[in-house]
Protein backbone atom coordinates (compact mmCIF):
# COMPACT_ATOMS: atom_id res chain seq x y z
CA UNK A 1 0.00 0.00 0.00
CA UNK A 2 0.68 3.70 -0.64
CA UNK A 3 2.41 5.26 1.80
CA UNK A 4 0.02 7.88 4.28
CA UNK A 5 1.21 10.83 3.30
CA UNK A 6 0.73 10.07 -0.59
CA UNK A 7 -2.68 8.77 0.59
CA UNK A 8 -2.70 12.77 1.55
CA UNK A 9 -1.58 14.11 -1.41
CA UNK A 10 -3.97 12.86 -3.74
CA UNK A 11 -7.01 12.89 -1.27
CA UNK A 12 -6.00 16.71 0.06
CA UNK A 13 -3.54 18.64 -2.74
CA UNK A 14 -6.53 20.27 -4.06
CA UNK A 15 -5.88 22.61 -0.89
CA UNK A 16 -2.10 22.98 -0.96
CA UNK A 17 -1.64 23.17 -4.53
CA UNK A 18 -2.66 25.72 -7.52
CA UNK A 19 -4.87 23.22 -9.60
CA UNK A 20 -4.17 23.06 -13.71
CA UNK A 21 -0.56 23.97 -13.21
CA UNK A 22 2.35 21.72 -12.66
CA UNK A 23 6.22 21.75 -13.10
CA UNK A 24 8.67 18.85 -15.22
CA UNK A 25 12.67 19.31 -14.52
CA UNK A 26 14.54 18.16 -17.19
CA UNK A 27 17.68 17.11 -15.86
CA UNK A 28 20.96 16.88 -18.07
CA UNK A 29 23.92 15.16 -17.05
CA UNK A 30 27.39 15.52 -18.43
CA UNK A 31 30.42 13.63 -18.03
CA UNK A 32 33.27 12.44 -20.29
CA UNK A 33 31.31 13.05 -23.58
CA UNK A 34 28.09 11.55 -22.34
CA UNK A 35 24.63 13.49 -22.00
CA UNK A 36 22.23 12.21 -19.97
CA UNK A 37 18.70 12.90 -18.76
CA UNK A 38 17.19 11.79 -14.98
CA UNK A 39 14.13 9.85 -15.17
CA UNK A 40 11.61 8.19 -13.00
CA UNK A 41 10.15 5.27 -12.94
CA UNK A 42 6.42 4.99 -11.44
CA UNK A 43 5.89 2.71 -8.75
CA UNK A 44 4.62 -0.31 -9.67
CA UNK A 45 4.60 0.12 -13.04
CA UNK A 46 6.81 0.37 -15.92
CA UNK A 47 5.99 3.92 -16.79
CA UNK A 48 9.18 6.46 -16.96
CA UNK A 49 8.89 10.05 -16.30
CA UNK A 50 10.23 13.77 -15.73
CA UNK A 51 10.62 14.34 -12.01
CA UNK A 52 7.88 16.79 -11.71
CA UNK A 53 5.28 17.66 -9.32
CA UNK A 54 2.55 20.56 -8.22
CA UNK A 55 2.86 24.52 -7.13
CA UNK A 56 2.42 25.13 -3.57
CA UNK A 57 -0.42 28.00 -2.90
CA UNK A 58 2.31 30.78 -2.02
CA UNK A 59 4.97 29.39 -3.94
CA UNK A 60 7.20 31.08 -6.66
CA UNK A 61 8.01 29.32 -9.35
CA UNK A 62 11.60 29.24 -9.20
CA UNK A 63 10.56 28.10 -5.64
CA UNK A 64 8.57 25.33 -6.73
CA UNK A 65 11.00 24.01 -9.70
CA UNK A 66 13.88 23.39 -6.96
CA UNK A 67 11.63 21.99 -3.73
CA UNK A 68 9.80 19.49 -6.58
CA UNK A 69 13.17 18.57 -7.72
CA UNK A 70 14.82 18.32 -4.19
CA UNK A 71 11.87 15.82 -3.10
CA UNK A 72 11.30 13.56 -5.60
CA UNK A 73 14.93 13.24 -6.63
CA UNK A 74 17.25 14.49 -3.84
CA UNK A 75 18.88 16.77 -6.11
CA UNK A 76 19.48 20.62 -4.63
CA UNK A 77 21.25 23.48 -5.48
CA UNK A 78 21.02 23.27 -9.66
CA UNK A 79 20.85 26.32 -11.53
CA UNK A 80 17.23 25.43 -12.87
CA UNK A 81 16.13 27.53 -15.73
CA UNK A 82 12.14 28.13 -17.10
CA UNK A 83 12.09 27.38 -21.06
CA UNK A 84 8.46 26.80 -21.43
CA UNK A 85 5.27 26.02 -20.93
CA UNK A 86 3.19 23.22 -22.39
CA UNK A 87 -0.28 23.49 -22.49
CA UNK A 88 -1.86 20.87 -24.81
CA UNK A 89 -5.32 20.49 -24.21
CA UNK A 90 -5.11 16.29 -24.04
CA UNK A 91 -1.23 16.61 -23.04
CA UNK A 92 -2.29 14.93 -19.45
CA UNK A 93 -5.42 12.80 -19.60
CA UNK A 94 -4.50 10.03 -17.88
CA UNK A 95 -6.08 6.61 -19.43
CA UNK A 96 -8.73 5.18 -18.00
CA UNK A 97 -6.15 1.97 -16.96
CA UNK A 98 -3.81 4.84 -14.96
CA UNK A 99 -6.59 5.43 -13.28
CA UNK A 100 -7.54 2.22 -11.93
CA UNK A 101 -3.82 1.68 -11.31
CA UNK A 102 -4.19 5.08 -9.19
CA UNK A 103 -7.65 3.99 -7.47
CA UNK A 104 -5.78 0.51 -6.47
CA UNK A 105 -2.87 2.48 -5.32
CA UNK A 106 -5.54 4.97 -3.54
CA UNK A 107 -7.93 1.84 -2.12
CA UNK A 108 -10.72 4.44 -3.04
CA UNK A 109 -12.50 5.20 -6.18
CA UNK A 110 -11.10 9.03 -7.57
CA UNK A 111 -14.09 11.73 -8.31
CA UNK A 112 -14.54 12.35 -12.36
CA UNK A 113 -14.26 15.99 -11.31
CA UNK A 114 -10.93 15.02 -9.30
CA UNK A 115 -8.12 17.61 -9.29
CA UNK A 116 -5.68 15.31 -10.42
CA UNK A 117 -7.74 14.25 -13.75
CA UNK A 118 -7.67 18.23 -14.37
CA UNK A 119 -5.86 19.43 -17.58
CA UNK A 120 -2.95 20.83 -16.93
CA UNK A 121 -0.40 23.26 -17.86
CA UNK A 122 3.22 22.51 -17.52
CA UNK A 123 6.29 24.40 -16.89
CA UNK A 124 9.31 23.10 -18.00
CA UNK A 125 12.36 23.91 -15.96
CA UNK A 126 15.68 22.27 -17.17
CA UNK A 127 19.45 22.34 -15.86
CA UNK A 128 22.83 20.19 -16.32
CA UNK A 129 24.87 18.95 -13.50
CA UNK A 130 27.75 16.69 -13.65
CA UNK A 131 26.22 13.07 -13.04
CA UNK A 132 29.23 11.54 -11.41
CA UNK A 133 29.22 14.01 -8.66
CA UNK A 134 25.49 13.42 -7.50
CA UNK A 135 23.32 10.71 -6.48
CA UNK A 136 19.76 11.04 -7.42
CA UNK A 137 17.73 8.93 -5.09
CA UNK A 138 14.02 8.13 -6.31
CA UNK A 139 10.59 9.31 -3.53
CA UNK A 140 7.96 7.40 -2.05
CA UNK A 141 6.14 7.45 -5.87
CA UNK A 142 9.06 6.27 -7.86
CA UNK A 143 10.60 2.90 -7.76
CA UNK A 144 14.45 4.06 -9.84
CA UNK A 145 15.56 7.13 -10.37
CA UNK A 146 18.09 6.87 -13.19
CA UNK A 147 20.39 8.43 -15.77
CA UNK A 148 19.21 7.71 -19.16
CA UNK A 149 21.38 8.81 -22.50
CA UNK A 150 20.01 11.18 -24.61
CA UNK A 151 20.04 9.09 -27.52
CA UNK A 152 18.51 5.80 -25.61
CA UNK A 153 15.38 8.16 -23.85
CA UNK A 154 12.19 5.66 -23.20
CA UNK A 155 9.33 6.53 -24.03
CA UNK A 156 7.37 8.75 -21.41
CA UNK A 157 4.17 9.81 -20.04
CA UNK A 158 2.42 12.35 -21.30
CA UNK A 159 3.88 14.84 -23.68
CA UNK A 160 7.42 14.34 -21.62
CA UNK A 161 9.24 13.13 -24.59
CA UNK A 162 8.80 16.02 -26.11
CA UNK A 163 9.39 18.37 -22.88
CA UNK A 164 13.19 16.75 -23.24
CA UNK A 165 13.26 17.52 -27.13
CA UNK A 166 11.93 20.74 -26.31
CA UNK A 167 14.64 21.16 -23.20
CA UNK A 168 17.81 20.21 -25.23
CA UNK A 169 17.10 22.66 -28.04
CA UNK A 170 16.69 25.36 -25.31
CA UNK A 171 19.81 24.32 -24.08
CA UNK A 172 21.42 24.23 -27.32
CA UNK A 173 20.40 27.45 -28.38
CA UNK A 174 21.35 28.83 -24.73
CA UNK A 175 25.19 27.70 -24.75
CA UNK A 176 25.49 30.49 -27.82
CA UNK A 177 24.08 33.08 -25.67
CA UNK A 178 25.10 32.48 -22.39
CA UNK A 179 28.49 30.26 -20.58
CA UNK A 180 28.79 26.80 -19.40
CA UNK A 181 30.31 24.48 -17.58
CA UNK A 182 31.69 26.26 -14.41
CA UNK A 183 29.78 22.95 -12.68
CA UNK A 184 30.48 20.26 -14.93
CA UNK A 185 34.19 20.75 -15.70
CA UNK A 186 37.59 20.06 -13.32
CA UNK A 187 38.36 23.63 -11.40
CA UNK A 188 41.44 23.80 -14.02
CA UNK A 189 40.94 21.84 -17.85
CA UNK A 190 42.72 21.87 -20.85
CA UNK A 191 41.25 22.93 -23.92
CA UNK A 192 40.19 19.68 -25.19
CA UNK A 193 37.85 19.19 -22.02
CA UNK A 194 35.91 22.27 -23.00
CA UNK A 195 35.55 21.47 -26.43
CA UNK A 196 34.53 18.22 -25.58
CA UNK A 197 31.69 19.73 -23.23
CA UNK A 198 30.35 21.81 -26.27
CA UNK A 199 30.86 19.55 -29.20
CA UNK A 200 28.34 16.82 -27.13
CA UNK A 201 25.59 19.29 -25.92
CA UNK A 202 25.89 20.39 -29.93
CA UNK A 203 26.04 17.18 -30.94
CA UNK A 204 28.09 18.80 -33.98
CA UNK A 205 31.97 19.46 -34.44
CA UNK A 206 33.52 22.55 -33.87
CA UNK A 207 37.02 23.74 -35.03
CA UNK A 208 39.44 22.90 -33.09
CA UNK A 209 41.00 26.42 -33.39
CA UNK A 210 38.40 28.88 -33.61
CA UNK A 211 36.39 27.61 -30.67
CA UNK A 212 38.82 28.35 -27.94
CA UNK A 213 39.84 31.74 -29.77
CA UNK A 214 36.41 32.94 -29.36
CA UNK A 215 35.69 31.64 -25.06
CA UNK A 216 39.42 33.68 -24.80
CA UNK A 217 38.37 36.69 -26.32
CA UNK A 218 35.02 37.42 -24.50
CA UNK A 219 37.39 36.53 -21.30
CA UNK A 220 35.02 33.87 -20.40
CA UNK A 221 37.82 31.61 -20.09
CA UNK A 222 41.90 32.28 -19.22
CA UNK A 223 44.90 30.64 -19.67
CA UNK A 224 47.26 29.26 -17.18
CA UNK A 225 50.83 29.18 -16.54
CA UNK A 226 50.49 25.72 -15.79
CA UNK A 227 50.27 22.62 -17.57
CA UNK A 228 48.75 19.09 -17.22
CA UNK A 229 50.63 15.49 -17.47
CA UNK A 230 48.98 13.16 -18.83
CA UNK A 231 51.60 11.31 -20.80
CA UNK A 232 55.37 11.00 -21.99
CA UNK A 233 54.84 14.17 -24.67
CA UNK A 234 51.26 15.17 -23.61
CA UNK A 235 51.46 18.04 -21.39
CA UNK A 236 48.59 20.47 -22.54
CA UNK A 237 48.01 24.23 -20.73
CA UNK A 238 45.30 24.64 -18.23
CA UNK A 239 42.39 26.62 -18.34
CA UNK A 240 40.07 28.25 -15.59
CA UNK A 241 36.56 30.19 -16.15
CA UNK A 242 36.90 33.94 -15.38
CA UNK A 243 34.29 33.82 -12.61
CA UNK A 244 33.42 37.76 -12.98
CA UNK A 245 32.94 37.67 -16.51
CA UNK A 246 31.48 34.24 -16.44
CA UNK A 247 29.04 35.99 -14.49
CA UNK A 248 28.79 38.84 -16.15
CA UNK A 249 27.89 37.19 -19.64
CA UNK A 250 25.01 34.59 -17.84
CA UNK A 251 23.42 38.24 -16.57
CA UNK A 252 23.90 39.89 -19.92
CA UNK A 253 24.24 37.84 -22.38
CA UNK A 254 26.76 37.06 -24.68
CA UNK A 255 26.68 35.99 -28.40
CA UNK A 256 28.96 32.62 -29.27
CA UNK A 257 29.80 32.07 -32.67
CA UNK A 258 32.12 29.77 -33.61
CA UNK B 1 -23.06 50.10 -16.91
CA UNK B 2 -20.56 47.45 -18.24
CA UNK B 3 -21.98 45.55 -21.07
CA UNK B 4 -24.03 42.52 -20.66
CA UNK B 5 -21.31 39.81 -22.16
CA UNK B 6 -18.49 41.16 -19.94
CA UNK B 7 -20.79 40.79 -16.74
CA UNK B 8 -21.33 37.15 -17.43
CA UNK B 9 -17.48 37.15 -18.15
CA UNK B 10 -17.01 38.12 -14.81
CA UNK B 11 -20.17 35.94 -13.44
CA UNK B 12 -19.50 33.04 -15.61
CA UNK B 13 -16.14 33.10 -16.70
CA UNK B 14 -15.20 30.18 -13.72
CA UNK B 15 -16.81 27.45 -16.27
CA UNK B 16 -15.31 28.59 -19.46
CA UNK B 17 -11.85 29.30 -18.40
CA UNK B 18 -8.72 27.47 -16.58
CA UNK B 19 -8.67 28.81 -12.75
CA UNK B 20 -5.19 30.56 -11.82
CA UNK B 21 -3.96 30.68 -15.59
CA UNK B 22 -3.80 34.05 -18.19
CA UNK B 23 -1.89 34.70 -20.51
CA UNK B 24 -0.16 38.62 -21.59
CA UNK B 25 0.58 39.76 -24.69
CA UNK B 26 3.62 42.00 -25.65
CA UNK B 27 3.01 43.36 -29.07
CA UNK B 28 6.06 45.49 -30.27
CA UNK B 29 5.62 48.04 -32.93
CA UNK B 30 8.59 48.94 -35.22
CA UNK B 31 8.60 51.65 -37.76
CA UNK B 32 11.57 54.07 -38.58
CA UNK B 33 13.82 53.31 -36.31
CA UNK B 34 11.32 53.52 -33.36
CA UNK B 35 10.14 51.03 -31.05
CA UNK B 36 6.81 50.87 -29.48
CA UNK B 37 4.47 48.44 -26.93
CA UNK B 38 0.69 48.54 -27.69
CA UNK B 39 -1.23 49.05 -24.56
CA UNK B 40 -4.80 48.95 -23.11
CA UNK B 41 -6.11 51.84 -20.72
CA UNK B 42 -8.99 50.29 -18.46
CA UNK B 43 -12.45 51.26 -19.27
CA UNK B 44 -13.41 54.38 -16.57
CA UNK B 45 -10.05 54.18 -14.91
CA UNK B 46 -6.57 55.64 -15.96
CA UNK B 47 -5.15 52.08 -15.38
CA UNK B 48 -2.84 50.86 -18.28
CA UNK B 49 -2.26 46.93 -19.05
CA UNK B 50 -0.65 45.21 -21.69
CA UNK B 51 -3.49 43.32 -23.90
CA UNK B 52 -4.16 39.96 -21.63
CA UNK B 53 -7.12 37.42 -21.09
CA UNK B 54 -7.95 33.72 -20.05
CA UNK B 55 -7.11 30.13 -21.47
CA UNK B 56 -10.52 28.46 -22.89
CA UNK B 57 -10.92 25.06 -21.37
CA UNK B 58 -10.39 23.04 -24.90
CA UNK B 59 -7.83 25.47 -26.60
CA UNK B 60 -4.23 25.35 -26.82
CA UNK B 61 -1.81 27.89 -25.29
CA UNK B 62 -0.68 29.34 -28.58
CA UNK B 63 -3.97 29.12 -29.93
CA UNK B 64 -5.47 31.09 -26.48
CA UNK B 65 -2.75 33.88 -27.25
CA UNK B 66 -3.68 34.49 -31.09
CA UNK B 67 -7.27 34.71 -29.48
CA UNK B 68 -7.03 36.61 -27.05
CA UNK B 69 -4.93 39.70 -28.85
CA UNK B 70 -7.56 39.72 -31.40
CA UNK B 71 -10.44 40.10 -29.15
CA UNK B 72 -8.71 42.79 -26.93
CA UNK B 73 -7.15 44.88 -29.67
CA UNK B 74 -7.90 43.63 -33.18
CA UNK B 75 -4.79 42.33 -34.52
CA UNK B 76 -4.53 39.33 -36.16
CA UNK B 77 -2.06 36.96 -37.92
CA UNK B 78 1.19 38.21 -35.97
CA UNK B 79 3.44 35.56 -35.77
CA UNK B 80 3.24 35.32 -31.27
CA UNK B 81 6.38 33.46 -29.47
CA UNK B 82 5.59 31.89 -26.04
CA UNK B 83 9.07 33.33 -24.39
CA UNK B 84 8.01 33.11 -20.03
CA UNK B 85 5.70 32.47 -17.39
CA UNK B 86 5.28 34.71 -14.72
CA UNK B 87 3.93 33.33 -11.20
CA UNK B 88 5.28 35.36 -8.30
CA UNK B 89 2.39 34.51 -6.01
CA UNK B 90 1.13 38.46 -5.35
CA UNK B 91 1.67 39.28 -9.15
CA UNK B 92 -2.11 39.39 -9.80
CA UNK B 93 -3.29 40.72 -6.01
CA UNK B 94 -5.70 43.26 -6.77
CA UNK B 95 -6.11 46.06 -4.47
CA UNK B 96 -9.55 46.91 -2.47
CA UNK B 97 -9.80 49.44 -4.65
CA UNK B 98 -9.52 47.52 -7.49
CA UNK B 99 -12.10 45.23 -6.70
CA UNK B 100 -14.42 48.04 -5.61
CA UNK B 101 -13.86 49.45 -9.05
CA UNK B 102 -14.98 46.02 -10.50
CA UNK B 103 -18.16 45.86 -8.00
CA UNK B 104 -19.17 49.09 -8.65
CA UNK B 105 -18.78 47.98 -13.03
CA UNK B 106 -20.80 44.83 -11.75
CA UNK B 107 -23.46 46.17 -9.86
CA UNK B 108 -23.15 43.03 -7.82
CA UNK B 109 -20.25 42.42 -4.69
CA UNK B 110 -17.19 39.52 -5.15
CA UNK B 111 -16.88 36.81 -3.32
CA UNK B 112 -13.38 36.36 -1.57
CA UNK B 113 -13.04 33.25 -3.25
CA UNK B 114 -14.42 35.00 -6.82
CA UNK B 115 -12.10 33.49 -9.95
CA UNK B 116 -10.96 36.36 -10.87
CA UNK B 117 -9.19 37.32 -7.34
CA UNK B 118 -7.16 33.58 -7.23
CA UNK B 119 -3.68 34.05 -7.75
CA UNK B 120 -3.18 33.67 -11.36
CA UNK B 121 0.26 32.57 -13.17
CA UNK B 122 0.42 34.09 -16.65
CA UNK B 123 2.08 33.09 -19.61
CA UNK B 124 4.19 35.49 -22.10
CA UNK B 125 3.84 36.10 -25.43
CA UNK B 126 5.53 38.26 -27.84
CA UNK B 127 5.42 39.48 -31.27
CA UNK B 128 6.89 42.79 -33.53
CA UNK B 129 4.90 43.82 -36.47
CA UNK B 130 5.22 47.30 -38.21
CA UNK B 131 2.94 49.77 -36.51
CA UNK B 132 1.91 52.22 -38.75
CA UNK B 133 0.31 48.76 -41.05
CA UNK B 134 -1.92 47.69 -38.52
CA UNK B 135 -4.60 49.72 -36.87
CA UNK B 136 -5.42 48.01 -33.19
CA UNK B 137 -8.75 48.71 -31.23
CA UNK B 138 -9.97 48.94 -27.64
CA UNK B 139 -12.02 46.52 -27.14
CA UNK B 140 -15.11 46.20 -24.65
CA UNK B 141 -13.40 46.45 -21.37
CA UNK B 142 -11.02 49.44 -22.57
CA UNK B 143 -10.94 53.12 -23.23
CA UNK B 144 -7.67 52.90 -25.60
CA UNK B 145 -5.79 51.04 -27.10
CA UNK B 146 -2.51 52.83 -28.34
CA UNK B 147 1.24 52.60 -29.03
CA UNK B 148 4.07 53.74 -26.74
CA UNK B 149 7.39 54.17 -26.75
CA UNK B 150 9.68 51.96 -25.16
CA UNK B 151 11.12 54.37 -23.67
CA UNK B 152 8.12 56.12 -22.32
CA UNK B 153 6.08 53.05 -21.15
CA UNK B 154 3.68 54.12 -17.71
CA UNK B 155 3.42 52.14 -14.84
CA UNK B 156 1.17 49.50 -15.86
CA UNK B 157 -0.87 47.21 -12.97
CA UNK B 158 0.76 43.18 -11.84
CA UNK B 159 3.84 43.23 -12.78
CA UNK B 160 3.36 43.94 -16.55
CA UNK B 161 6.76 46.65 -16.56
CA UNK B 162 8.71 43.61 -15.49
CA UNK B 163 6.78 41.43 -18.55
CA UNK B 164 7.76 44.16 -20.91
CA UNK B 165 11.30 44.02 -19.62
CA UNK B 166 11.46 40.21 -20.14
CA UNK B 167 9.75 40.33 -23.16
CA UNK B 168 12.37 43.16 -24.80
CA UNK B 169 15.61 40.76 -23.70
CA UNK B 170 13.87 37.76 -25.30
CA UNK B 171 13.61 39.74 -28.17
CA UNK B 172 16.84 40.95 -28.22
CA UNK B 173 17.83 37.58 -27.53
CA UNK B 174 16.15 35.95 -30.31
CA UNK B 175 17.57 37.81 -32.62
CA UNK B 176 20.96 36.94 -32.71
CA UNK B 177 19.48 33.14 -33.10
CA UNK B 178 16.37 33.64 -35.36
CA UNK B 179 15.94 35.77 -38.49
CA UNK B 180 13.68 39.30 -38.21
CA UNK B 181 12.25 41.92 -40.65
CA UNK B 182 10.25 39.73 -42.77
CA UNK B 183 6.78 41.55 -41.75
CA UNK B 184 8.79 44.70 -40.35
CA UNK B 185 11.16 45.90 -43.41
CA UNK B 186 9.46 46.84 -47.75
CA UNK B 187 9.40 43.44 -49.67
CA UNK B 188 12.85 45.28 -51.21
CA UNK B 189 14.79 47.40 -48.85
CA UNK B 190 18.23 49.02 -48.34
CA UNK B 191 21.03 47.76 -46.21
CA UNK B 192 20.92 51.10 -43.76
CA UNK B 193 17.11 49.99 -43.33
CA UNK B 194 17.80 46.33 -42.05
CA UNK B 195 20.86 47.92 -40.03
CA UNK B 196 18.50 50.66 -38.31
CA UNK B 197 16.03 47.55 -37.69
CA UNK B 198 18.72 45.94 -35.51
CA UNK B 199 20.22 48.83 -34.26
CA UNK B 200 17.22 50.05 -32.92
CA UNK B 201 15.59 46.54 -31.47
CA UNK B 202 19.16 46.47 -29.46
CA UNK B 203 19.53 49.72 -28.98
CA UNK B 204 23.22 50.00 -29.70
CA UNK B 205 25.59 50.29 -32.64
CA UNK B 206 26.19 47.81 -35.28
CA UNK B 207 29.61 48.01 -37.77
CA UNK B 208 28.10 49.05 -41.27
CA UNK B 209 30.47 46.35 -42.55
CA UNK B 210 30.31 43.58 -40.26
CA UNK B 211 26.66 43.50 -40.40
CA UNK B 212 25.45 43.13 -43.91
CA UNK B 213 27.83 40.77 -44.27
CA UNK B 214 26.82 38.34 -41.77
CA UNK B 215 23.29 38.73 -42.83
CA UNK B 216 24.81 37.61 -47.03
CA UNK B 217 27.43 35.11 -45.58
CA UNK B 218 24.00 33.21 -43.87
CA UNK B 219 22.13 33.78 -46.51
CA UNK B 220 19.30 35.51 -44.90
CA UNK B 221 19.42 38.12 -47.28
CA UNK B 222 20.45 38.47 -51.18
CA UNK B 223 21.37 41.59 -52.96
CA UNK B 224 19.15 42.08 -56.02
CA UNK B 225 20.53 44.03 -59.57
CA UNK B 226 18.10 46.60 -58.39
CA UNK B 227 19.22 50.37 -57.06
CA UNK B 228 16.89 52.91 -54.99
CA UNK B 229 16.95 56.09 -56.25
CA UNK B 230 16.84 58.35 -52.95
CA UNK B 231 18.66 60.94 -54.42
CA UNK B 232 21.21 63.28 -56.68
CA UNK B 233 23.98 61.26 -56.58
CA UNK B 234 22.35 58.27 -53.59
CA UNK B 235 21.15 54.98 -55.06
CA UNK B 236 22.09 52.28 -53.07
CA UNK B 237 21.61 48.35 -53.98
CA UNK B 238 18.18 46.70 -53.16
CA UNK B 239 18.07 43.31 -51.38
CA UNK B 240 15.61 41.13 -49.92
CA UNK B 241 15.28 38.20 -47.96
CA UNK B 242 15.81 34.48 -49.26
CA UNK B 243 12.63 33.32 -47.82
CA UNK B 244 13.71 29.50 -48.23
CA UNK B 245 16.54 30.06 -45.78
CA UNK B 246 14.71 32.58 -43.48
CA UNK B 247 12.20 30.17 -42.58
CA UNK B 248 14.86 27.23 -42.10
CA UNK B 249 16.25 29.45 -40.02
CA UNK B 250 13.61 30.76 -38.02
CA UNK B 251 13.03 26.74 -37.65
CA UNK B 252 16.59 25.64 -36.84
CA UNK B 253 18.05 28.85 -35.39
CA UNK B 254 21.53 30.30 -36.41
CA UNK B 255 24.03 32.31 -35.05
CA UNK B 256 24.61 36.01 -35.84
CA UNK B 257 27.52 37.59 -34.28
CA UNK B 258 28.35 40.67 -35.39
Amino acid sequence: MIQDNNVDFVHNGDKQFLHHLSIDCVIFGYHERQLKVLLLKWKHSDKWSLPGGFIKLNETLDEAAARILSERTGLAELFLQQFHTFGEPARSVRSAADVKHLETILEAPMAKDHWLLKRTVSIGYYSVTEYSQVNPQPDLLSDECSWHDINAIPKLVFDHNLIVTEALKALRMQIYIQPIGYNLLPQKFTLPEIHDLYETILNKELDRRNFPKKLLSLGIIKKLDEQKSIGAHRSPFLYKFDKRKYDKALKEGMVLAF
